[in-house]
């Protein structure tokens, strides 16, 4: 069989995570072979640029250092786990990936979108998902869901402003619009097991 | 009085350590205000990318990943040290700058040399040096110092092999035949006086 790549995006407090742990469940009871993995991070190099990345202030970076990190992280993902286990058939579920660099570095931090696409050119061959899975909440909801969790101290991107996490979820809606074929937008809200239900809906035409 | 940025570059071993401290004592005893730093590094987090660098083994990252790595040290390197230097009037002099990216991760790492002139651009703007004092010594004299500095054990690029290092310093040929305006081309051989003279005298034109 042929593996398939699969990123997960969306905003704080969609629910990414869980999701992406469910989803794999679901595809491994099927007998698929799956590889779970996020950005930045997911090989060893990118995890260490990753505590680069989260550990200080958020004005440690400014944005085109932090393009810069996120493009040689992801160019070490790609290149060490991402393409070999695709390679060797497996489903890969990817937590975040280009997407949410377009966002945050290029939509909600100033970089032009051109940039960051260039950035993964350069660093992965502009490597882009068979299907990328767009988790959506109403805003308020994603900030009240985010604001719960990040009771016990936001990290470096978690916790920037509510105008920050607007222009983050406009920008992803606009490249879902962009890009249909690559796209499926899930809506998020309700119970776990319907918002996985619907997520492996969104890849009904990609497995066996 | 204007600032300056002044890189010196230069493949291993042709003794660009050892004429940074001297051209730096040499124009502070005329009065001028020298800012000495170097690549990779040279700012707070530029530092911390160099430690992910030169630490672990030849391998540890691929040439597009590392060239992302030096242009994100390279973006915070250029923002928080070298243009507020140069801005409050100081002569700036680095220790290698973009001139080794295109040598090392382009011409003998194999990227494009185009591509590591875009990463810089968006990264830093890309911010080019008034002046890149080139020092050059025949092959077989850098190799020799070369072998004899590194007894010690060489990090991740001193340990390279000799066609690694033949072709970066025709890269660096390339570069200043390429932009003679900005590029000074300086035999390394002879006394360090000797040298250092040269070197003030290439910059002759720059100074009050």
């Amino acid at each position: 069989m042929t593996g398939r790549f699969i990123s997960l995006e969306g905003g704080e407090g969609v629910g990414k995570s869980t999701q992406l742990a469910r989803l794999a469940e679901v595809l491994r009871a099927r007998g698929l072979t799956v590889t779970v993995t996020r950005e930045p991070g997911g090989s060893e190099g990118a995890e260490a640029i990753r505590r680069l990345l989260l550990e200080g202030d958020a004005g440690r970076w400014n944005a085109r250092a932090e393009a810069l990190l996120f493009a040689a992280a992801r160019a070490d993902h790609v290149a060490r786990t991402i393409l070999p286990a695709v390679a060797a058939g497996d489903i890969v579920l990817c937590d975040r990936f280009l997407d949410s660099s377009r966002a945050y570095q290029g939509a909600a931090g100033g970089l032009a979108d051109a940039d960051i696409v260039e950035l993964h050119r350069v660093g992965s061959d502009g490597v882009l998902p068979d299907r990328t899975l767009l988790l959506h909440l109403p805003a308020e909801e994603a900030a009240a869901r985010s604001a719960a969790r990040d009771m016990g101290g936001a990290d470096r991107i978690g916790g920037r402003d509510a105008a920050y996490h607007a222009a983050v979820a406009a920008a992803f809606a606009g490249f879902a619009a962009a890009e249909p074929d690559r796209f499926r937008t899930v809506d998020a809200r309700g119970s776990a097991a319907e918002v996985t239900d619907r997520l492996v809906g969104a890849l009904a035409d990609l497995l066996p």
